[in-house]
């Protein structure tokens, strides 16, 4: 068995034996094992639910593929709702004639992930599709979490509050623009993909007063700082030179004439914080390798109501805008 | 607006008014229409999960299209776990330069599928790939629900129960057939594409103690019955002529040389029930306009251990076998 067919997704004894060869075997819990069209779980309470399909191109990425990305994705968005990622289903859509050793390695990452986030996948679905009818793989992860930490909002930020990033911006979307144009640049940039309930663990723990938080992917940390600006009627000023940009990304943005506000995250957050917890959420974030770069990087208050403002080093302001169209299809 | 564009996946202002004017328009509810990247739901107790992509080809098919395939099935799997539909999230991974008019219809189809259920959208997403990166439409929904009716167990089957079919066999699967390969046969066959939880809620209502429950998709009813012959070390016994086929089914069968047993229903369950409660069954699901031809179809017993049995109208027995290889891809 060198790479899928047709009959791999028939539900016949092919399916079967990709099941138990691939997917039980990164996945096995007692629950998904069962192999039933539906899986039980229990819950009591105040549950988050989420879903995202992957489409990234490449497939493959320097920091992930588009498993990990996957998984990662998924429980992102329940943790950035307060919710503990807990039980995760997964719908593959495969084209047919693609190596198994590499769903293999897809497989693989999409388990480790899984036991960052202490979460489970207890459903799933393969589809194959004929050659030319999907480019690849594409995967839906969808997530179910215990919300541990409610209140958050993207309509609740007031004046005073902090602004907060969890680590340097923009590095998935520039790593993977220049993957996909065949941009020969010398660089150690990788993908940011990664797992963030970890942290929001810690800042849980911590007793840190979230009022809002979100990761900054498609539209990147700009799209996120308009909308709550917007939603919660305020300014939100941001110091350009405390956001942390890696001198990589820079340099891709200088050359392509980006900025790297709008190119996507995919593990760094940004969270507007009670003012007294700002310092100490960088702190207790920066003691974890994924928020390594944590940084305060701006104030609310109410100067131009419902935009986000960026104040360069020689104190001139200009309007933080949000992308328009389409900076890059099938960024995850 | 005439076609999907890719700024429409881009996550951005097309993005805002594709969910606005036609995604909101449909699934609006009060949860939904927060638009964060995940929802919030109370649970309490047992609950299931289940995910499926679709891929159908085609799109659009007599009886149904792929939306209401989409939530006929993910909520049929809730349904078949003895969990009433609750909450569904749907992922859509577009082709650009699909018809706008052609998406409004399929999410019509969700919307009035959805009420069928009593089930809402809480969360979704959207991903629109360039021409040639998909076939058209693909989408994944998956549900979660709470279990009302628990016990129900593939391997649970025991001697003297009778096996019963909610309705006539085999319609998804010779209609897309049909379709697919333009076969020009003048017939009124359509899919039996349907949800099945108004069937199911009737009957836990009327008492009936149901072992097993399963809906005869991917491999027809021989798939089902003979997992559940081999998962319970019974024999299943059917006898041909009490299984209800329609007459176009059977015309297609002839004519292909398929047998009816090994198409795909999309609306039509199998259950193994209490030998005093089948009689029982049967009626009130005739009183349903989904349960219009159900039947008794079989006893089981322990002959041929692991075995399904077909028995002919002049008394012979041929084992049931399972299909092999795929019979048509994309048939869900």
């Amino acid at each position: 068995m060198k790479e899928i067919l047709l009959e791999h997704g028939g539900g016949g004894e092919s399916t079967g034996k990709l099941i138990n060869d691939i997917f039980l075997e990164a996945f096995s819990n007692e629950t998904l094992n069962k192999l039933e069209d539906a899986s039980p779980f229990f819950a009591d309470g105040k549950m988050a639910m989420t879903t995202d399909s992957y489409t990234v191109n490449p497939v493959f990425f320097s920091g992930g593929n588009i498993g990990k990305l996957s998984i990662c994705g998924t429980c992102n968005d329940l943790a950035m709702m307060g919710a503990k990622p807990g039980y995760i289903s997964c719908g593959f859509i495969i084209e047919e004639g693609f190596g198994i050793d590499e769903l293999k390695t897809i497989v693989k990452s999409m388990s480790e992930e899984l036991k960052k986030n202490n979460a489970v996948i207890i459903t799933g679905d393969t589809k194959v599709v004929p050659r030319g009818n999907a480019d690849k793989i594409y995967i839906n992860t969808t997530g179910v979490g215990e919300i541990v930490y409610d209140g958050l909002s993207s309509s609740g930020i007031g004046e005073g509050d902090m602004i907060v990033v969890s680590n340097s911006i923009g590095e998935h979307g520039a790593h993977i623009f220049v993957m996909r144009e065949g941009i020969n640049i010398k660089s150690d940039l990788k993908s940011d993909c990664r797992s963030l309930w970890p942290l929001v663990d810690l800042l849980i723990k911590a007793g840190i007063r979230i009022k809002a938080i979100r990761d900054a992917t498609r539209g990147g940390l700009s799209a996120v700082l308009n909308e709550w600006a917007r939603q919660s009627n305020v300014c939100i000023k941001l110091k350009e030179e405390l956001i942390p940009v890696k001198r990589e990304v820079k340099g891709i943005c200088e050359l392509l004439g980006f900025e790297p506000y709008h190119l996507a995250c995919e593990g760094t957050f940004v969270m507007a914080v009670d003012r007294e917890d700002a310092d100490k959420a960088v702190e207790a974030m920066r003691s974890h390798e994924y928020g390594s770069n944590a940084a305060v990087i701006g104030t609310v208050d109410s100067e131009f109501i419902s935009k986000a403002v960026l104040e360069t080093g020689i104190g001139t302001k200009r309007i933080l805008d949000i992308p328009a169209g389409v900076l890059l299809p099938r960024i995850c």
